[in-house]
């Protein structure tokens, strides 16, 4: 991919970074949860939002940190929410450690994030920390949606989208959209980049839960099927749950809380997916987001050539050929 | 007080606060913790220190929120880390809702702090983010610092001093600094009313030890021996555990951990503290710090009638009789 060498420079950045080292025990989780990898998406599209614009990226190496660093922080505090065991294939941080210490070091990673998002852009500071600053409330809002459905039976796909958007897709916004502003981009493009980024996050997040029902076991990462057997209210769930053919609901639930059987209740529900045709449905969905974040990389006034690494990492992270 | 005035904007202020409300599980939580009280020193003193250099106080009313709203994000997750069931008499939010409703508040809290700070300075906000995000990792390190030394018996006097400063001290010098910044005032000046507030706090943090161990039981406000019992490395408890003549210590060691009879553990305990003098040092450590407080105040350079609420507010602090 073309931007290889920008998460060689993010890997380098943040094994560089130096963190108030007062504080061993406070440290030692953070730099613990950052070494476990991840595809570096975010980091990554904070420094092609500021290339698209003629930015050098080095100016802004700091603030794609800030965003990396913030994200890390919500799954430090996800992870122990959702009493997750695991994170990329290793103990969380409250397993490894414990629950207070996922909170504590969760809590300075924040702060922290908020120190890398100043570095160098003092100038521009107020305009990056307002974009930062409301998506980080965003996200919350996010995580407590995601909660509260949990509790809910009632959920309707506007809400499942709204929170999906939340805890997911709005930081690929603000990550574009931090580029953007460090490289003076006009409101309109700041507004087309993140749009184009935040749709993009969304179609990944339907496709997701596509995969996890429908994905090659080969190729996808997680366990297929796992959201069915925890129960989970995804796009296809709701989709079925909220089917008009009441008898379709109504076998839905019944298969709901059900753990005798794993493989029958994922062959049972996959079986009600298809009848409800939510399988199709979410694919439209995530391919419709597609669409409109390329069409708001278009709408962006900057030349066509410009925009071809932002296109390339749309496939790349859709998993395209094209 | 001279200040009464301060407080009722503060509270008016907090009241009126429009926190986004597109998630009432996670406002909930927010406004209940704040909705408990407190003496709101800190956003008193962020008023205080903005007009000793004659700034208008409704200018940093909102960065003296930004103050008091961190300030109870931190009580917010130090609950939780304490497992504390009680707050200013009232349910702890994780006692109330759980522990991921704390978490996830908590840091919806911090967030809307950062809000708070910009709000109406945003010509200084450079200034004003750098003094307290410093600070907010400080009361990080400091509380890091708290756990550690609950699981160590080495703890020196000057560790316990460092502690103290960073978890309690920093947030009230960075309070009345904000004020300042936002009041035009010179570094030199910034700085002094800083340690004024460091080592007010330093000074209180130290009575306050000694007033659970010795303090009327009809003034003060906790359960007197309170420390003692949960075996807390107070300033007291420490000085006494370092004295040279080595019997002192291993017989405090050895009422460690006791809790047959909290009666005459604490009477134990207590002759021990004042054998090796540990109530005498505890009042002249804290005195130490009193005085060094008012001398940063005297450094100021403003005259000596505008730092007279400043003085009632060290005295009210102490309970002093001037």
């Amino acid at each position: 991919m073309n931007f290889e060498h920008h998460i060689q420079s993010i890997e380098k950045s943040l094994a560089n970074w130096e963190i108030p080292q007062e504080s061993k025990n406070l440290v030692e989780p953070i730099r613990y949860l950052l070494s476990l990898g991840g595809k570096r998406i975010r980091p990554v599209l904070t420094l092609l939002g500021h290339e698209l614009f003629n930015g050098n990226p080095e100016q802004v190496i700091s603030q794609a940190l800030a965003v990396e660093v913030f994200h890390n922080f919500s799954l430090m505090h996800d992870d122990i929410m959702d009493n997750a065991p695991l994170r990329r294939g290793k103990q969380t941080v409250h397993e490894k450690w414990n629950v207070n210490a996922a909170v504590l070091s969760g809590d300075g990673m924040m702060i922290l994030s908020y120190d890398l998002l100043l570095k160098n852009q003092e100038d521009k500071f107020v305009e990056l920390f307002r974009c930062f600053n409301q998506t980080a409330w965003e996200v919350c809002v996010g995580q407590q949606m995601d909660m509260d459905f949990e509790k809910r039976e009632d959920v309707s796909l506007d809400e499942y989208l709204e929170m999906i958007r939340l805890k997911t897709a709005v930081l690929l916004g603000c990550a574009l959209r931090l580029g953007a502003i460090a490289a003076n981009a006009s409101k309109e493009d700041q507004e087309h980049l993140r749009l184009f980024g935040e749709h993009l996050g969304l179609s990944f997040q339907l496709r997701d839960d596509y995969l996890d029902a429908y994905g090659d076991p080969e190729k996808f990462g997680k366990q297929v099927g796992g959201d069915i057997i925890s129960d989970k209210k995804t796009y296809l769930y709701l989709h079925t749950a909220n089917h008009e053919d009441e008898s379709i609901p109504a076998e839905l639930k019944s298969l709901h809380g059900n753990s005798d059987d794993p493989n029958a209740k994922i062959t049972s529900t996959l079986h009600l997916f298809s009848k409800s045709k939510a399988d199709a449905m979410t694919l439209a969905k995530s391919e419709a987001f597609y669409e409109s974040a390329l069409d708001h990389l278009n709408a962006i006034s900057v030349s066509d050539d410009k925009k071809m690494a932002l296109r390339n990492l749309a496939s790349f992270l859709l998993e395209r050929e094209s």
